[in-house]
């Protein structure tokens, strides 16, 4: 959390909100079939790995993401929701994310991994500061890197430092997956008025919001650097 | 393990191999891999669930087999042995098993998972007592249930309650799945010699394997049953 006295706005917090706000179970729920759909996405994504060797990192990226909407499904319960219930209304804006950005080669996929779950993160991570604790403990705990980043940032710098125009491509890929991630959290946002009220907790106002959607990008910029991109 | 006094033999126990027998790099590899392919092919089959709670408890299910393979790509790496290059040689034959078995229906996938996991258990249980304690354990394991099967007994059994002809349908189904587990079962042992010497340490002889194989019929069988088939 940045210093309150910087001149740029880093993360605005409000008060908190109370445990039993009814946007902490949406906020648990679409995270939750956020976990499920890329566990699903990753399996699938699978075939396009050139090894076995390719093949079992992604099953252990995949796993881990189910190991997060384990976390999230006990949360739930203990909150009295019933998870495959709750996440129902969100397949509709997370299942078009991954229909729009469906990946043709294993280099898109392993962009789309590192820069999806990276996003994710970002997004959830601007609410946390008005989650009560104990809620702030469950998405820290989800949203934590699961160690197999470094095997897609080895992956994908080695490919585009040989090839430019893999380079280029992969720009233009990652860009892509900005706009619909953007346009699929703001969908989500809009569709349900306990979820768009935490995030307004947490943003303060609209201005807020485009301010978190410009960090947003930023951090969606180093990461790309990060990538060789 | 039944009393050595019986009529007829339960499992028959030779004298312990040694730790470093190359039977059980080989062993650990080819379970290791069956559990890879049990996860793509289970994250595959889920297409066929007819409801998100299915998904979910597809996920899960393939993710127990997933942390099995982690548990062997530690005991391979311990013996200096490549997971990736280790299990290489095994994926002709356990692909094929599950091309040939690749389920049409979201019933035939779980009786699939719960007959094909049994039968592997079955198969690799018959080896565990000629396995140094150390190896054994790991093989025990990986071959634990993973709490899974009472959804899968659940599903199946009210829909073969309901209907005549699916029960008839996936008791046809379950004959196959044995015929090619055993098919594909004989292949593998013929492939590598020093997993052939582990199974014959294990069985005595010739008579020792087919008489390994009438009892994994026989607990088929009880499995069926337990299913409602």
């Amino acid at each position: 959390m940045g210093a309150q006295t910087s001149a740029v706005p880093d993360v605005v917090t409000g008060e908190p909100l109370a445990a039993d706000h009814p946007g902490v179970t949406e906020l648990f729920a679409v995270i939750a079939y956020g976990e499920v759909s890329a566990f699903y996405r990753l399996a699938e994504e699978a075939k396009l790995a050139p090894s076995l060797r390719g093949r079992v990192a992604v099953a252990k990226m995949a796993a881990a993401e189910l190991a997060h909407f384990e976390t999230l499904e006990a949360a739930l319960a203990a909150r009295g929701a019933d998870a495959e219930a709750s996440m129902a209304q969100y397949q509709g804006a997370l299942d078009s994310y991954h229909a729009s950005t469906d990946p043709s080669t294993w280099l898109e996929s392993m962009v789309k991994f590192y820069v999806g779950d990276g996003l994710a993160a970002d997004f959830y991570s601007e609410i946390v500061g008005v989650l009560p604790a104990e809620v702030a403990e469950v998405v820290r705990e989800v949203l934590a890197e699961t160690g197999h980043s470094q095997f897609v940032v080895d992956e994908v710098r080695s490919a585009v430092a040989a090839s430019r125009s893999e380079r280029d491509r992969l720009t233009l890929w990652g860009r892509r997956l900005l706009g619909e991630a953007i346009t699929q959290a703001q969908y989500v946002m809009a569709q349900r008025d306990e979820l768009a009220e935490l995030v307004l907790a947490a943003t303060g106002d609209l201005n807020g919001i485009a301010t978190l959607f410009d960090r947003m990008q930023e951090r969606h910029a180093a990461r790309m650097a990060e990538l060789g991109l």
